[in-house]
């Protein structure tokens, strides 16, 4: 028998229809489908680790995950053995092996996300999935405007969901970024790159920027809410289905070369 | 009883689960479900015209279709009416009141189509259904080098389907580009703006470009299989579901100020 080898995968998936990355009893999850493709490739159960538990409807083009396999496949037939056996909605970008002490959600030193809004008073046919519509007028330079309060290291104890468990709320954002997509102007794209997220911390920094577009707060008070460290004193949380996980980012640890292969210059 | 209105609307449409714009009996339809929504709406059957019939899995950010009623609601108050009736894949992006001799068929004086690829071996779990998707290397810039061959005002014969019953087969395309999407680089877009196209142009057009980036034609071949006239000389006809109605242009008649809201800049 081969010894054993890790596998590093980068995996895209439309959140739409899924229950989240982890798997669960009662929904499709990413890590179930993968580990039932697995399963059927590989004869055996294998349990696969992702770098961020996406919550249920929340897209990906670059989560990154990883499992150990004693079978033989190069890491090229394995993506496409694994394609070949996933629904239409999660495909595999990338495969490669990495050392085994590499770990995709240890390892990892940021993260980039993105969210989606679509603005104009009548809903989109073609982005209902992937934007969070707000019908009303929302001043996109006022988010603009507010957008480099949460640039730098803060406390973020004010973004994180009632029951999110992490020891500590420091965290370094490198990037949050509004900008009007060239193509589409009624999109509009928030960028937040990170060196690590508390729960729905994006979705309630977004929740927050769209309260400022919507004149409830000015982008002045953004400090202060930071600084308050309170719940309550934030905006509301952004729903799940305009979030995705863009790529993630490995610096200087073994199995680097990772990380989406899109969105290249805007990744952390 | 009111004068009778003639209103314009501009429709959008993910045409995956759809068969196409034209009514039919055995599948759902835009114009389908567009007549069932005004009959709810107005309590009577009202028929619909549109500018262009996509075929089945065909998409549109700009299809541009009229009916005329004699109720006294306003174009807005339509819009949003129909917008609750529609289905999430169908909405209404623009209505207006236009002169009743405006049709957005006869009327148009050019229109815009995009069609997609995805050119990369592995298949996308986000954009299946916009795009075809290439898994060989496609070159480009070959692409880039035959497209403007397309240019001008030309006898396109040899790009319709058997059973087109078009009489004259002359078109003018004012612009046809391959660009590569900038946040999105395995994203191939081709934009083509004429003043008509033929039944399947669009789609034999870009079937030709592919099998010129896939090598099976020189880029300067092209004029040649143009002036050819000849279906049997040209490439092969690329799959519905990467194509998208963008807009459709109406030049000095009434009921201008018609078109996409989006990718205006792109427009004929």
């Amino acid at each position: 028998m081969a010894a054993p080898r890790t596998i590093r995968l980068v995996v895209e998936y439309d959140g739409t229809n899924l229950c989240g990355w982890q798997r669960q009893d009662n929904g499709p999850t990413v890590q179930g489908h993968l580990e039932a493709a697995l399963a059927d490739l590989l004869g055996k159960h294998t349990a696969v680790a992702g770098a961020s538990r996406t919550d249920a409807g929340v897209h990906a083009l670059g989560q990154v995950a990883r499992f150990v396999t004693d079978g033989t496949i190069p890491p090229r037939g394995i993506m496409r053995a694994l394609n070949a056996r996933l629904p239409p909605g999660i495909a595999i970008a990338e495969a490669s092996e990495v050392e085994g002490d590499w770990h995709p959600r240890f390892s990892a030193t940021g993260k980039h996300y993105r969210y989606m809004l679509w603005l104009r008073p009548e809903r989109s046919a073609h982005w209902h999935n992937r934007t969070w519509h707000r019908a009303l007028p929302v001043d996109v330079e006022r988010m603009q405007e507010a957008a480099p309060h949460f640039v730098g290291v803060h406390d973020f104890a004010a973004f994180r969901a009632v029951g999110c468990v992490a020891k500590t709320t420091r965290r370094i954002m490198s990037e949050v970024s509004v900008t009007r997509d060239a193509r589409t102007p009624d999109l509009c794209v928030i960028d937040v790159c990170g060196n690590a997220f508390l729960r729905n911390m994006v979705r309630i920094m977004v929740g927050t920027l769209v309260d400022i577009g919507e004149h409830r707060f000015a982008p002045s008070e953004l400090p202060e809410i930071i600084a308050a460290g309170d719940r309550q004193r934030a905006g509301q949380t952004a729903p799940a289905q305009g979030l995705t996980l863009v790529s993630v980012r490995y610096d200087g640890v073994r199995g680097e070369h990772i990380g989406a292969t899109q969105a290249s210059a805007e990744t952390v």
